[in-house]
């Protein structure tokens, strides 16, 4: 075992992480890259495995398969527990690995505002896991509806609520929406889809708030256009099985899906750093944080600032540049190289898609909305996936969407156990209530059909 | 509601199911059809879907989305519990639907031989749901190989076990090999995926005992130079966690597959009709139950003869026929017109893939192997597949796949609790013992790669 090779541990996989594995190819050193999944993935069309558009392969890709031709980059897949800072430890399932350099990616998740309970009724969007239980909950709510005679139960079942009007609640709403409309209505003899409410909730003024004003009105119009329910300055205070409470209103709902708040992960407490609200960790104008100049912290879990003192967003492109600046300190030092300058972050941009021929795009002065900045919503994201053969299936995929207003992978699976638990949680309740006893009698009797 | 009609309930959207939900479109009656799936799928694909090929969107369809021009035609997803012959109800979830006539098309499930407690060691490949975890579990065995360092238990982790040599049994065994030796190999560091050993038991003294013997014999050859261990001529006698026992040798394997035995949904206990002993429903020369002249079973749930006695095979053209056959019976009675002769199987053949160029085809007295016989599969495939856009889907997945060795499908997810599951499953055990906790320590101080 060569011991004087430097090894360099990356803790996610996701676009710092693999960005900066990514960049350190070359060098003599050795890359371990652990994730607790095998795949990385494009969060930026999760939305659109929630809605049942795509597949979570179609933008998904094993880890090892990424990195295979990377001679020097080991992956392992596993759950990181800890990191021990003075023994230089990152601790790992069953594996104990040693670092003399750490990056850690490990973004994201919801925040509930302190209310974790709401999780298991509002589920957020961040994982290919939250977007199979979403797509089910959407579908089955259908189903059930299909399957039951009380007008009340029906017409909350056929009420879903997005909370939180950034680009992933303007998406999920507008999706949901197009489901509604476009995809299902001739598929069921007793329901009409056409009647159901899709309602976004956003408790500032306006959606899409990091937008310029007008793109943000633009799509209120087209999400309202499309039969959204647009509440603006409403905060939502309560969230149960059977919908959510405002600020002096109740709305029933079958499904709520949370796109409001997000918190780091722990990494930071893992190295006991400084931490922001978010539970970010601070970090310099080198990406370490304090004290430990071999610590890293890049992405969303990453409170760093730019040169005017603004915490930068968590977006790809800014834990993409981040992987990629680490890299360059990481070869710097490691061939005694003078180090490169500050990290300084470039904003390329601002997208958000809304439905079929909408979307908005601000990139530097330039604003698109409408088609035009559809056309270039699509094709920017087509052009980021990974490979030959996901691009092509998602632009089959979309066409495919396009031309027939089908979903193609609209199917009910998620294992077993999921499966199970879907149809304990949903279908007791409503085999228990009285409403639904009683319509049974008039269905076996006469009514049905 | 028009009273008159007459009420044609269809339990099961299978293969037989959904053919005779088809081919009663224009009739003047109401059609019912019950799955507990939202969606109808391509059996002969699954193994492709548990070794990573494709996607399970690729091989689905949603139900509704099949039947939604039939105007004649509801669709329900419901778990049936049971049937009330006498007055003639399907219990359904929440809901009891009646009927005038009944078509019972609920397919088959795996059969352990008197030994269930074997199901959750060797999974077997009937559902979409089996498929994923199945394709879990193979890729965990090579994460988990990796990061461990007790070379006994890489072995065993390295070691997959297929029980039955059926056309299942030889696709599955062709597939993971393809998947150790082509898929996997330049992407790990500290394993050797063609240390794979894949071991196809068969109790017979033949692979493919229903095909003519020079194609068994030509498989038997293709998988072993595929790097398959074939054992004939070997029963199993126990499964559990870490491996399988046959008459008078032990298998320590880290995965086993259940391709062996099959045994009837329970319908024909729902309606207290005759059954076999693999529990089908044993029906007359119009495919109905002895006494129920409404009631009718089809596909694998029944057992109907042929002219000369024999019971017919449980594949999918004869699910489709029996389907087509019992909406011409139900049309004929609906018109009071005579009614067709008895039921008349056509056999049209039998087709097998065993790897890359390589599968078996009979056609009457057609024989056909190796790099033919695989093109005829794969056309035959794409072309009962429903839909253009799962063709081309599936077209591409397969062209990609076949230029470079890649899979497209090989993603760990299936929900959180089963991924949850999983690990529990498999690293605890892992965690406890002797040997990885003396791994361990070997890791942080030195070994690491």
């Amino acid at each position: 075992m060569t011991n004087n090779v430097p090894r360099v541990v990356i803790v996610g996989a996701g676009f710092g992480g693999l960005t900066a594995a990514q960049s350190l190819a070359h060098l003599p050193i050795e890359v371990t890259v652990i994730d607790r999944h095998n795949f990385h993935y494009f969060q930026p069309l999760l939305y659109q495995v929630a809605t049942a558009a795509l597949s979570p392969a179609d933008i998904a890709w094993p880890i090892r398969g990424i990195l295979k031709r990377q001679k020097n980059t080991a992956v392992l897949m596993a759950n990181v527990t800890g990191v021990d800072p003075e023994q230089r430890l990152v601790h790992a399932g069953p594996a104990t690995i040693p670092y003399d350099y750490l990056i850690l990616a490990t973004g994201a998740t919801h925040s509930y505002f302190g209310h974790p309970e709401w999780a298991s009724v509002a589920p957020g969007l961040k994982q290919i896991e939250d977007a199979t239980a979403i797509r089910r909950r959407i579908l089955m709510a259908y189903e059930q509806a299909e399957l039951i005679e009380d007008v009340e139960e029906r017409r909350r079942l056929l009420t879903f609520v997005v909370v939180g009007g950034g680009p992933t609640g303007v998406e999920m709403a507008g999706a949901i929406a197009e489901v509604a409309h476009h995809a299902l209505p001739t598929e069921f003899r007793r329901i009409d889809p056409h009647a159901t409410r899709v309602i976004l909730i956003e408790a500032g003024p306006r959606l899409l708030p990091t937008f310029p004003e007008d793109l943000s009105a633009y799509a209120q119009q087209a999400l309202e256009r499309m039969g959204v329910e647009v509440m603006t300055l409403s905060r939502v205070t309560h969230c149960d099985e059977r919908g959510v409470d405002l600020e002096g209103a109740r709305i029933d709902a079958g499904t709520i899906v949370w796109a409001a708040g997000v918190i780091a992960s722990p990494a930071a407490e893992w190295i006991e750093a400084e931490r922001d609200l978010a539970g970010r960790a601070k970090v310099g104008p080198d990406l370490t944080v304090s004290g430990r100049p071999e610590i890293f912290v890049v992405g969303d879990t990453a409170a760093a600032v730019d040169e005017t003192g603004r915490t930068l967003p968590g977006i790809a492109p800014a834990a993409k540049q981040m992987g990629r600046y680490v890299a360059e300190v990481i070869a710097a030092r490691v061939a005694n190289r003078p180090r490169p300058g500050p990290f300084r972050y470039r904003h390329q941009g601002d997208l958000a898609t809304i439905g079929r021929k909408a979307a908005v795009v601000r990139l530097d002065h330039i604003h698109l909305k409408g088609i035009l900045g559809w056309l270039f919503w699509g094709f920017a994201h087509v052009y980021f996936l990974i490979g030959l053969r996901n691009r092509a299936v998602v632009a089959l995929n979309w066409l495919w969407n396009y031309l027939t207003y089908q979903r193609g992978a609209r199917l009910i699976v998620d294992g077993p156990d999921a499966q199970q638990a879907a149809q304990a949680e949903k279908v007791k309740p409503l085999e228990s209530s009285v409403e639904v006893s009683r319509s049974q009698t008039n269905m076996a009797g006469q009514d049905w059909r």
